[in-house]
């Protein structure tokens, strides 16, 4: 008996039976599920086999190379600056609650001399969009001509742009997974990641890989495996790439939402803003400067001088956002109060992005539109002293009709004790392009 | 937090992190893709995650009583003749190759007072359907309302119809199954078969549960579950249940395809044919007869006197087929020659079903036209002497263009030895629900 060209419930078959795809393969489903020879429910029960059984190194590399291949993969390398090539240097995070650290990020990193190409998500389930986000300031968009990418890059030292051309495989597949169970695999989100931030042209490349409740992997072996695919993929590609491991137990800072973690970053930003989200935001900027090979300078220095801000309005302004009009607030409130005196407990990621989620600052499906204004205030984070009676959370939406759905989330999520909840590092590990090859 | 009511993606992880589904999510699951609330790439991938993690009895229950909630089930109870219940009894085979058992089956069990309501299947795949075999007769209609399923049940005791209404769900899950690479999984046929099966509102109920190479599953101790699997759940919906455990590694008889099947069920109802094809027809006869309640009588009789013949063909009159026509021949022949002189060894079910299928006997997707003149007759059967030069097998088709790929799936799958391949027993076990019970 002889096989005939590739069809697709074979190359299913092989991974349901525990087989390894060939390169061959990978390439023909890739490209013919992008071009719609492969069909949704085919692409599916393949997601669903990849998640029950894995690909190894060589699959996820060649996964991650098929999805690059169906779009544009972005190139800066001709850019200069003071007659010498720009550095280019990114950042991703896996995604975690109350995580706006792109927002002050990416200034900080401008005003230290590098430029960052960031291709930015929008939010889905309990984790919100970085794009979601920036788009909460009025007139800021996100949906930038390459043209115009280039030019930012060029003159400001940033662009923060939806992915549009990059991985349209990915994108396409992204959304898939989402609406049939097959989010929480390791290759599915090694490649996927990847596949966008390699295809963005930067030189260097900085992962926040979280751990923890708040994440998508839960186990910080789960997270330490993903960082360590990733940064081999990275390199694999020729950019220079390394991760840090970080709590998401907890949400960073005490705001979660859209307009109100703008809000945060501009505190930040202007030399204050939580301890979590300045210490998670130097130490990333710390890494991209190293990165991109500017060692010497100090990006704390950018928050207390100013220029960091300089930096953000300068973005801003680039990209249509006008930071003169207020933020938008939620008409709605509810506020959760302490039942008794103590000291505040751990507060649990997962239940509060979920409270943001039914307040309407996330979506329930691809294209659905965000509330800027609804999110939660946390007035006391854990270990912090609380008298009975005063607030904890505030909730805000211009919907009240969710608050019962987001108190329930929220419910069971935060405890009042009589002691400090232990206190755990903020940054767990770093994990170098070193540590991959000696592995 | 709260859980809210059911969505696809919860009820898909829930599978695929190895948990069991309750029986109002079966219900809903099952419900919503009948009616489009559950998509395509959702089911599918929850397919993947039932072949890979299993369904334990208690689902596997639920599953096909939810399937055959998705539709009408029939109830013929009330139907009399010479003034005593009809005693309602069908077969179901799980698919072989040449396996044209129904047709003349369901006249011996005609014959000895019994009624057959058969719902047939179209083929898909390397194995043939009992319509399209007999959709070769000029004039041949499967697709019957019900009114003239009851009215032929009491006229002349037989109907052999396209499932139609009975269980949708099953038909929207069985061509999603087939792009999927999620065919060969033991809950999913037991449910798919059974839904059918019990929709149809026979008393009794006997199985013919293949083993061997042509078969889907390949393994005896799977066959074995699946025979076990299905007795329970007919013996569960009050139907009582029996399974024969039958060899499917050669082909049965000396034709694969349609017309050419319909031909050989002809010289076995008139008292000839392969031995082969007579033993399994007689055999499951035998079983439906007492499953039916009428004990005493011998089906062997019915082939020897002509009854059998003579109630073929009131069936085929009553659904509008003519056998004063003849039956479509392919145009195109080629004939596979003996290399040299001996003794035919195996001949591999699943390579002659393939080479029937390349040369256009089945179909590639669902709602493909079939060539009832196509097939594969077999000159020498296991066992049988050779001589060099002499036909072996006769490949038939209308487009000529197909017998490069008929002939390359046949390569390999057929010998001629020195000596005579080991005989096994064509029928290898019986599976009552007293075994069942007892396990």
């Amino acid at each position: 008996m002889t096989r005939f060209a590739f069809d697709a419930p074979t190359v299913i078959r092989t991974k349901r039976d525990g087989g390894v795809l060939t390169d061959a393969a990978i390439d023909w489903v890739i490209d013919g599920y992008t071009h719609g020879r492969v069909h949704d429910e085919q692409m599916s029960a393949l997601l669903m086999a990849i998640f029950l059984r894995g690909m190894n190194g060589g699959e996820i590399a060649r996964w991650t190379s098929a999805m690059i291949a169906s779009g544009e993969r972005f190139d800066f390398s001709d850019l200069r600056r003071d007659g010498k090539p720009l550095r280019l240097v990114d950042k991703h995070s896996t995604g975690g609650v109350g995580d706006k650290i792109t927002i002050p990020l990416v200034p900080v990193v401008m005003a230290c001399g590098a430029a960052v190409p960031q291709a930015a998500g929008r939010g889905l389930g309990h984790t919100g969009g970085t794009l979601d986000k920036l788009e909460s300031i009025a007139g800021f968009t996100a949906e930038l001509p390459k043209t115009q990418i280039r030019q930012q890059l060029q003159d400001i030292g940033a662009a923060v742009f939806a992915a549009g051309d990059l991985a349209p495989a990915d994108r396409k597949i992204y959304a898939l997974r989402d609406v049939t169970g097959t989010t929480e695999s390791l290759p599915l989100i090694a490649s996927s990641v990847m596949s966008k931030k390699l295809a963005e042209g930067a030189d260097a490349l900085v992962l926040d890989t979280k751990v923890g409740k708040g994440a998508f992997l839960k186990t910080e072996a789960e997270s330490r495996d993903l960082a360590r695919t990733m940064v081999e993929l990275g390199e694999a590609h020729g950019v220079s790439t390394r991760a840090l491991l970080t709590d998401m137990n907890v949400p960073l800072g005490r705001a979660v939402g859209n307009a109100v973690e703008v809000a945060e970053s501009l505190d930040v930003l202007a030399g204050g803003g939580p301890d979590d989200v300045v210490e998670l935001t130097v130490a990333l900027a710390r890494e991209m400067v190293e990165a991109a090979g500017l060692d010497g300078l100090d990006p704390a220095d950018t928050l207390a001088d100013g220029s960091a801000m300089d930096c953000f309005r300068a973005l801003v302004a680039a990209q249509g956002g006008d930071l003169s009009q207020p933020l938008p607030v939620g008409s709605q409130t509810e506020t959760v109060v302490a039942p008794h005196s103590g000291t505040m407990g751990d507060i649990d990621a997962m239940a509060v992005g979920l409270a943001v989620w039914r307040l309407g600052a996330g979506r329930a499906a691809p294209g659905h539109q965000v509330q800027f204004g609804a999110g939660v205030r946390i007035h006391r984070r854990p270990g912090e002293p609380v008298a009975a009676g005063e607030p904890l959370f505030t909730l805000t939406t211009d919907t009240p009709e969710r608050f019962s759905a987001a108190l329930a989330e929220l419910d069971g999520g935060w405890s009042v004790g009589d002691s400090a909840p232990p206190v755990r590092p903020l940054i767990i590990d770093r994990i170098t392009a070193t540590d991959v090859r000696s592995k």
